[in-house]
C-alpha cells in the first residue's frame, strides 16, 4: 500500500525537539543549514528546483524556537505551504548581496552575542553557498561565531522514523517491480544506452516520481566499473548486465541493483554471484542494534575477499534515505553503532578476474531485534534475460 | 542530426589553454575544482555518480601543465578513459583522511611556495568538500594559499564552443518533440502528478539521457508558483498547464517550458500569453554581441511589467549549459556583455491577477550578428489540449 505523501507537522516537531536537545548538549544557539536534505529535514520544503545552483537557501534552526527560512522570494509560495511560519525573503539573484545581509540580520536577532552557530562541516557534508559569502557572513556576525554542528545532522538523519522508512520502502517496491520487467527492455543486441533509457521509463511507469540515479555496466562475465555512462555497444552473449537505481518517491531514495545474464553464465560468474548473495545474507544477519557498521562490513568481506578488506568501491554498503548515499559506511573503520530505524544498503562486490567485477546490492532497515529486507531479496541464481 | 557523444581531446586542450591564459593574468598557479561541472569541463569525466554526496573529488588545473585528478579509487577506471593521464587515487570513504593528505601533497608538488591557488568562490558557486577539510587543506598548504578564482570558471564556461552548442541544441530538440506530444498524456481529469510522470517518459522516449529537472504548475487562468511538486489534483476546465523541463543529452541541458490550455482560455489568459510571446521576441531582438544582460532584461520587462522591473522569479532568464542555470542573469543590474557562443534562456513571466502567473521560456544562442533560437519558438496562441 502506498503511504500518504508528506509528513504530519508532528514529525517536524519531533525532529526539532531532538535537534534542540542535541544543541543544548553542544552549546549551540542555532544550526545554519544550506543544502537540500538538511533544509527539507526540518521544513518539509520539497522541490526539484535545487537543480538550479544559482540561488542560496538558508534555514536557521534556533535552539529554543521554530525554524526560520531565509530564502529567495521565488520559494515563498511553496514554503508558505509548510509548517514553517517565519519566512524572510529577498529578490534573488542579487549580484552584490545575495541574501547575506538578511541572513546576518536574522542570525544577530536570534543568536546572543558570543554564542556559537553550528554549520555542518564533517564527512559527507558541504556548504551550499559561495565561499566568499561565507567569509562575509563570518565577519558580519561580530562576536557570534560559526563552528561545526557537532555531528548533529548526521546523528539525527541516520535514524529514520517509521514514516520515513515507509517512503523508502515504497521506493524499493517501485524499483523491485521495474527490475521484474527488465527482460521486456534488455537482451542480446540491445545497446546499454537503450537499456538505461528504457529502464528509467519502467521506473516511472511503476510509480517513481523521478529517477535521479541510474548506473550500471555490462561486459563479458562481469563489468569493468559501475559508474560509467552507457555506451551504444549492444549487449552480447556472455555479458552480465547490472542496473543500479536510486529512484525517488516523495523525496526518499531506494538504492539497489540487480544482475542479469544475457546468456547462460559460465561457472566463474555463477560461483561469484553465489558468493555475493551469501555475503548479503551474512551482512543481513550481522546487522542488528548494537552491532557496528564495521562488523557488518567484516561479515561480508569474509565471503567476498576471504577477509582481505579490499574493495574496489571503497566500501560494502552505506546508509540511505533523503539522499542516495548517507552515513554510515560499511568499511573496516566505521564503528557507528547500529540502531533501530537505520536504513542501509548491503553492497558486496567481487573481482572475478582482473578488472571484471560483479556487484550486488540490497536495502535493509534495522529493527528492534535484527534487520528487515526493504528490497525483495534476490535469488541465488543470476536471472537469465 | 544527433551529434557525436563526447568531445575530441582538442576541445579540452582549448579549454585548458584559455584557462591558463586567464590564470597568468590573475597570477594563479593552479585552479582547485570540486564540483561536477567544473570537474567535467576540464576532464570530460561524465557520470551520474555525483548524485552520491559521500566522496569528495578534486581536479587541479596547473597554470603550466595538464590537469591532475585526485579522486576516490572507484573513479579510476572511468577517469582512465578521459584525456587526463595524471590520476591519483585513495580508497574513499576514509573517515580520518578523505583525500586531504593526497590533495595537499599534490598541490605542494605543483604549486610553488607563496603562490596562489584559485578556488571558485563567487556568485553561483559552492565548494563541494567538507568545510572542516577545507580548513585542514589551508593549514597543510603552508605558504601556498587559497584565493578566489577571479571569475575564471565563469568567464570560460559562459561562452560555449560550437560542439557544446550542438549538444544543447540536441537537448532542446528532444524536449521540443516531447512538448509536441503533451496532448497524449494531459487533459481534463488527469492529475498533475500523472502528467509530470508521463512527461518524463515522453522526454526519455524522445531521446533524453535523463531528466534531472521537471517543474510546472496548473491552475485556473494561471498558476500560483512554478517550483512546487505535482499534486494528485486533476486538471480542470479553465486550467492552464505549464511544464518546464531541464533534460540532459550527453551532459548538457535544455531549459524551456510550454503552456497548454485545458479548455478555451479566457481573454485575460490570451492577452497575458500574447505579451509573454511578444516579450520573448523583444528579448531575442535585444540579444546580440555587445548588448548587456541588463538590456535584454529591460527589453522584456517593458512588455511584462511596463518597465517596473519586478519579477516574482527574480529574473527574466539566465545562462544554461552543463547546468540547468548558469551565469549571467537577466536582471536590471547584471551588466555582463553578451558574446557569440553564450546560451541563454528568455523567461518572461507575468502576473495576470494576484498570485496567478504565466511563465514562458525559450532557449537561444548568441551568434556573430544576433541570436538564434534553440528551442522551436512557441506560437502566439496558447495551444489547447
Amino acid at each position: 500500500m502506498v503511504p500518504e505523501r508528506g509528513f504530519p507537522y508532528s514529525e517536524y516537531q519531533d525532529r526539532l525537539q531532538r535537534a534542540q536537545a542535541y544543541m543544548r548538549n553542544a552549546e549551540l544557539s542555532a544550526l545554519l543549514l544550506t543544502t537540500e536534505p538538511e533544509f527539507r529535514y526540518f521544513s518539509g520544503f520539497l522541490t526539484r528546483f535545487w537543480e538550479s545552483p544559482t540561488r542560496p537557501w538558508y534555514l536557521i534552526v534556533p535552539a529554543t524556537s521554530n525554524p526560520i527560512a531565509v530564502i529567495p522570494s521565488i520559494g515563498a509560495a511553496l514554503m508558505g505551504k509548510t509548517w514553517v511560519d517565519d519566512i524572510r525573503t529577498w529578490s534573488a539573484p542579487d549580484l552584490t548581496d545575495d541574501g547575506v545581509s538578511l541572513l546576518i540580520e536574522t542570525l544577530r536577532e536570534i543568536v546572543p552575542e558570543n554564542a556559537k552557530i553550528g554549520l555542518p562541516s564533517g564527512h559527507e557534508t558541504h556548504v551550499r553557498m559561495p565561499v566568499a559569502d561565507l567569509d562575509r557572513l563570518k565577519i558580519g556576525l561580530g562576536s557570534r561565531y560559526i563552528a561545526g554542528d557537532n555531528g548533529i545532522m548526521r546523528d539525527l538523519r541516520m535514524v529514520k522514523s517509521p514514516l520515513e522508512v515507509a517512503k523508502i520502502d515504497t521506493a524499493c517496491q517501485i524499483a523491485g517491480r521495474a527490475f521484474e520487467r527488465v527482460s521486456e527492455i534488455a537482451g542480446e543486441g540491445v545497446s546499454l544506452e537503450t537499456v538505461f533509457r528504457n529502464f528509467q521509463i519502467l521506473c516511472l511507469e511503476e510509480g517513481a516520481d523521478w529517477v535521479p540515479y541510474l548506473a550500471g555496466g555490462a561486459g563479458q562475465s562481469g563489468y569493468e566499473d559501475v559508474i560509467s555512462p552507457a555506451t551504444t555497444a549492444p549487449l552480447l552473449k556472455g555479458d552480465i548486465l547490472m542496473l543500479d537505481t536510486g529512484l525517488v518517491w516523495d523525496g526518499y531514495f531506494c538504492d539497489f541493483d540487480r544482475n542479469f545474464a544475457v546468456s547462460k553464465p559460465d561457472g566463474k560468474v555463477k560461483s561469484g554471484y553465489k558468493k555475493l548473495i551469501e555475503a548479503a545474507r551474512f551482512g543481513l544477519e550481522a546487522a542488528k542494534p548494537g552491532a557496528t557498521a564495521s562488523e557488518v562490513f567484516f561479515a561480508m568481506d569474509k565471503i567476498v575477499t576471504g577477509g582481505k578488506s579490499q574493495s574496489g568501491a571503497g566500501r560494502l554498503g552505506h546508509g540511505l534515505g533523503m539522499q542516495l548515499t548517507e552515513w554510515p559506511s560499511l568499511i573496516a573503520k566505521d564503528y557507528t553503532v547500529l540502531q533501530e530505524g537505520m536504513v542501509l544498503t548491503l553492497e558486496p562486490g567481487i573481482e572475478i578476474e582482473p578488472q571484471r567485477y560483479l556487484v550486488h546490492e540490497e536495502n535493509i532497515v534495522i529493527t528492534t531485534t535484527g534487520a528487515r529486507m526493504l528490497s525483495s531479496q534476490a535469488g541465488a541464481e543470476i536471472p537469465l534475460l
